[in-house]
């Protein structure tokens, strides 16, 4: 363990975020940012407790997220160090529905697939961290909400517990068309906006089924196995219909945040947003809670507790 | 001929606009709108004069635009039908850039490229109606402008009389990867907003050297010669450059039709707008005016001009 230096922080890190975006990290081609390096601390976010400062900002005891990577402690200046208040909800919260998970949900659902009452809303991944906040954002919103998940107990929790109207469980479709056929059948007349966290022939089969002037929030390609994804052949219907897709990452909308972290805590109050969490235990158990996420064994959010 | 009923109006029309959307008409698949019916009238913006007339709205004379078709004359209602001032511009430059032409190029560029002072600008069937226009709009707006066109006669007048800053003959280039090079090459760094008029290969190679928040105006698929597109492989530079694209088609944006034209004439008034007019002569002419167009034989915008 290193000395502080004056205007340290060190932090004991209780949970470490698994989330897809790491996968893009191992390649070395390019993706939102710079392949994680070798030999150095893979990157992750992380959150724990002070455990020394000689920074005037922090104090010992109090509650902080910030990007340590894959290690049980982290040592800082203070910078990108958020702290977070345990008393409204619990410190792995706010790596999940209350942190980078749901501002990403946030963001996507209000900024791109801005739905209106009474609109039809599908969501891939639908009981992961992201997609699970994003269809009950939909469902506060008056919306019909469609989601497609990989397996009966996914698919259970998605309708069960999150409140979807519906759920596809892609693994028991064995074609683009067959999928297509699928979400046009549970929507009924089309799909308004679509929140993808999959890319790939999930994207492919939803897009002739979205309506005039749909919107499609291209958050995440977890469909992908290889350092490109599969080919697109429906992306005419982006014409034909006249459709908006957007990519994005939270990152570029740091300035909402707050905003973002208000809306959701007040959903959270009033029973309108849950996630499961799936904990792996122990440092050791991350390569292995890593591979399980990339290939769905988690219901809701990844995460690791250190012992 | 047919006798005029109480509130229609003749028109003789003078020329029939062709139009690369006229092919998705002619498949049985869907496109933007329903195909055309067999041993119907094909479908057409024409500019004509009023030869008779039984509506308080027309008198004989008068310039107008409406959609009759593939026809040397045209009755109305009046509905649809446009006058238009031939006393500013030829009566022809109301079916290219002061008509449907113009308006398209002018929403995609203004409301979905939105470029910006300074910024780099693609725009691929650089020599047609629209891309024409859109180039010269976003010269106007002070941007560095990147055309791809077939052939050096078509780059020559996309440098030479629009004032392009460079053009790509994609003629001369063999692979998508070719293309990408090029295109990285003339834009330096890179392309801020792309106005695509082709899709297909041209769309897919494109992608990758688009900037980060960069917008794509998905205006048109001239690229394609068959029902469906070729694949798109790039489409995860969507994600990753958090990239906006949007299908558009100017019908649906008809409220800014006068905002649009205004500004058009302006342009053309101070000499920053032009277009060149391809005309095919008599209406036996059009089927293969409407072939060349698809090959890619006209510059700026083709017409039928009736005898």
């Amino acid at each position: 363990m290193p000395g502080l230096a004056e205007g340290q922080v060190l932090v004991r890190n209780r949970y470490l975020s698994i989330d897809p975006y790491m996968l893009g990290r191992m390649y070395a081609a390019q993706s939102y940012a710079a392949a994680q390096p070798l030999e150095e601390t893979m990157v992750g976010e992380t959150a724990g407790h002070v455990v020394a400062s000689r920074h005037p900002g922090f104090n010992v005891g109090e509650a902080v997220v910030g990007m340590f990577g894959w290690q049980e402690y982290g040592l800082s200046d203070g910078a990108k160090v958020r702290k977070v208040d345990e008393s409204g909800a619990s410190l792995s919260a706010y790596l999940g529905m209350l942190g980078m998970s749901g501002v990403t949900a946030w963001y996507g659902m209000t900024a791109i697939c801005r739905p209106k009452k009474g609109e039809t809303v599908l969501v891939s991944a639908a009981a992961g961290a992201v997609g699970g906040v994003a269809l009950q954002l939909a469902k506060a919103r008056g919306c019909k909400v469609i989601g497609i998940a990989g397996g009966e107990r996914k698919c259970r929790y998605v309708t069960g517990e999150l409140g979807a109207d519906a759920c596809i469980d892609y693994r028991t479709i064995s074609s683009g068309e067959m999928l297509t056929e699928a979400i046009s059948r549970h929507a009924g007349n089309g799909i308004d906006a679509f929140f993808d966290n999959v890319n790939g022939w999930i994207l492919d089969s939803a897009l002739p089924v979205i309506n005039l002037h749909g919107r499609i929030a291209l958050c995440g390609m977890i469909g992908r196995f290889g350092d490109r994804p599969m080919q697109l052949s429906s992306h005419h219907f982006l014409l034909f219909s006249r459709l908006m897709a957007q990519g994005f990452i939270v990152w570029d909308h740091v300035d909402k945040w707050d905003e973002a972290v208000n809306e959701l805590r007040g959903l959270m109050n009033d029973g309108l947003l849950k996630s499961e969490e799936t904990f792996a235990v122990g440092i050791e158990s991350a390569p292995d809670a890593c591979i399980g996420l990339l290939t769905g064994k988690n219901l809701g959010k990844q995460l690791v507790r250190f012992h």
